[in-house]
């Protein structure tokens, strides 16, 4: 598998994407984007488990359970189109006409995401006289994912390339957070594309299992979004054997779409709110594979240790309590746990390790914490990241 | 129901409690305190759901499961004794055996507890030379409920008196937060004390009742302890008959019972780390009690939430959005949110409200939340704090 420098949305053959600034945002940045296919494709997606959903999740999410195809996506920023109640659903609905007007396609083809502030309009003037501004390209992929971003500090692209069946098969996306980014289904905006030619029911169940290991093993701050939605669209542009459950081919793609999810998963924790750090917890010896996620992520979402990694504290203990707390089965007399090469406890006892060393494994920007729990042999690795006064600052100021 | 303006733990009838600074805290406040009854008494228990659990907490529960019966109990703070191993059992276990030797009851009548940093263990001769400088008196429950602290600014204390069956009876307690709060079980260490005469039975009973009402209605930061206990002791001093479980005594009990729980438990919220507000949350409206408890913990859990207190910004869009995850039944189209006394949103509608008026509502240091679901009639109340960048700064630099 190689992966591609600065690939996204438009890596993979037959994508063009377009952006604007549309004034939906305070600031003078992108927020509008479309991204659409030459030509038609396979199309899955997965969506948030809140009860409470912005109008664009319940029409995305109805268009592919209708027709499991989609020709374009249409996103903005800066307004999440939620508890807009009936007019809210007539907004995301114009959206859509308004994205198939430009690619000229049919408006139940195009799916729509909304993302920012809650409760509010969508200021629908802005976003025709966006739209009509907006300019398609093959290579509009870094702008769109400009254009996705609320309080992200950093972009996030990703794609990679693999062989399958004597075909180069490009699959590239772009994913946004930063803030309500919780284990728990898609937690954030992300969006996939690939030339791939693949059968639309595995296209849904490859999706959701990469979506397992991937959106769902990261942690923000323990809020699920009202917005969430993950879509990978897949035009076969590439000319390979549509992609079928159970093969070999299927294994190859499964890969492929886990390391670019896995990607835009990680690359959304390390830009939590105030983050400074990416957490990455591995564990291992589990004893089934739900008690290494709970395990996992558990660690990875615990406030206390997210601010001692913060602070550099290899504060192992509570670690350990929050491993005992997951929900998974845990036996403190005989759990390993290490921060990065350095194992603190071995069996449930305190190594005399060299508390320095500890530390410095804790400097990031990358931090690594072990546990293997001795009890069985499932594994799991979970994201999240730091916990920081900027949180704080970020989210005391930012207007409902 | 009379509330004893400095009551605590020594306000019951029998009760005397004696406290030292052992040593075992980095400074030199007090550390240590042993509370006994001068006479045999019923005693119940709530303990950690955490798998990691700390030996002074298996210690406790056992003796409780043999007995139901205390004498006394003896705390102590600044070391957990968690991870600590088959040392750290026998050293709760000498913990009692002291507390035992000083007031003259065998050491299966002796509760033990322990907060504060976990892995390393008890510094056995300062607790031995601080039990031996212990003196108890009938008013050393204010000093007790300063020796239980860790990270605490305050020392939390309640009593309350109540009139049953002729006779006086009251009602008193101490707890402590300050981190690790969160709903499910008792998550600090709170302990209670009774003049009542009352079948043991019941007084379990009523006390898993209080603390479903109270401690598990609490939250500070989403973890769970490893040494999370509630413990209390009723003496049968005041005279009265003892009380059973489905008399109108019994109702008047298990009033005055979740007022002191209640009490302790949002000091303890309201003190925690790093909080400058109290947040209650009240829904109504609700399909079940399950969901009302769920629906209001989630939003008294919320990091958002709590961090958008702290700034006073009036987010309804957090508020609604927590209730969407919580797991109880939510229809977003017939849900009221109020701040204090300003409706924000009604039937899912976002109400014109004046924001400086709804700002105001949130200057602390008490912030209401209401939600009325409009989907039946169970209803619930949950309490947390606000989000600090000094929540931040306090476990990012809190010593393994």
């Amino acid at each position: 598998m190689d992966v591609l420098a600065g690939g996204g949305v438009t890596s993979a053959k037959g994508y063009q994407a377009g952006s604007v600034a549309a004034g939906i945002k305070k600031t003078a940045a992108l927020d509008l984007c479309i991204v659409a296919s030459d030509r038609p494709a396979a199309a899955a997606g997965v969506f948030t488990t809140n009860k409470v959903r912005a109008a664009p999740v319940d029409l995305s999410e109805q268009r592919l359970q209708r027709g499991r195809r989609a020709r374009a996506f249409i996103v903005n920023a800066g307004n999440a189109n939620a508890c807009t109640g009936q007019r809210g659903w007539s907004d995301a609905a114009e959206m859509a006409r308004l994205a198939a007007d430009k690619v000229g396609v049919a408006p139940e083809e195009v799916l729509v995401a909304s993302t920012g502030v809650i409760g509010v309009h969508l200021p629908m003037d802005r976003i025709r006289a966006g739209v009509a501004r907006i300019e398609l390209s093959p290579d509009g992929g870094a702008a769109a994912a400009q254009a996705i971003m609320t309080t992200d500090l950093r972009s996030k692209e990703c794609a990679v390339r693999i062989q399958i069946d004597g075909a180069t098969i490009t699959l590239g996306g772009m994913s946004k957070g930063s803030g309500m980014i919780h284990p728990n289904m898609a937690t954030m905006l992300a969006f996939v594309t690939t030339d791939a030619a693949i059968e639309a029911a595995f296209l849904q169940a490859a999706l959701k299992a990469a979506t397992d290991r991937s959106f769902n093993m990261i942690s923000v701050d323990g809020d699920t979004s009202t917005n969430d939605t993950l879509v990978i669209m897949a035009n076969g542009a590439a000319g390979n054997r549509p992609i079928a459950a159970g093969t070999p081919e299927a294994s190859l793609f499964q890969a492929a779409l886990d390391e670019v999810t896995i990607q835009l998963a990680k690359a959304v924790a390390r830009d939590g709110e105030g983050a400074t750090k990416l957490i990455e917890v591995k564990v291992n010896g589990a004893l089934s594979d739900r008690d290494a996620r709970l395990a996992a992520r558990a660690v990875a979402s615990s406030s206390l240790l997210k601010a001692a990694v913060y602070g550099a504290d290899p504060n192992w203990g509570r670690i350990l309590c929050a491993l005992g707390y997951s929900g998974a089965s845990v036996d403190s007399n005989r759990t390993d746990i290490a921060i990065g090469d350095v194992w603190l406890m071995h069996d449930g006892k305190i190594l005399s390790f060299d508390r320095e060393t500890a530390v410095a494994q804790m400097a990031g920007p990358d931090v690594v914490i072990r546990a293997d729990l001795h009890l069985g042999s499932a594994s799991a690795v979970a994201w999240g990241c730091d916990l920081t006064e900027q949180y704080v600052e970020i989210n005391g100021k930012y207007t409902t």
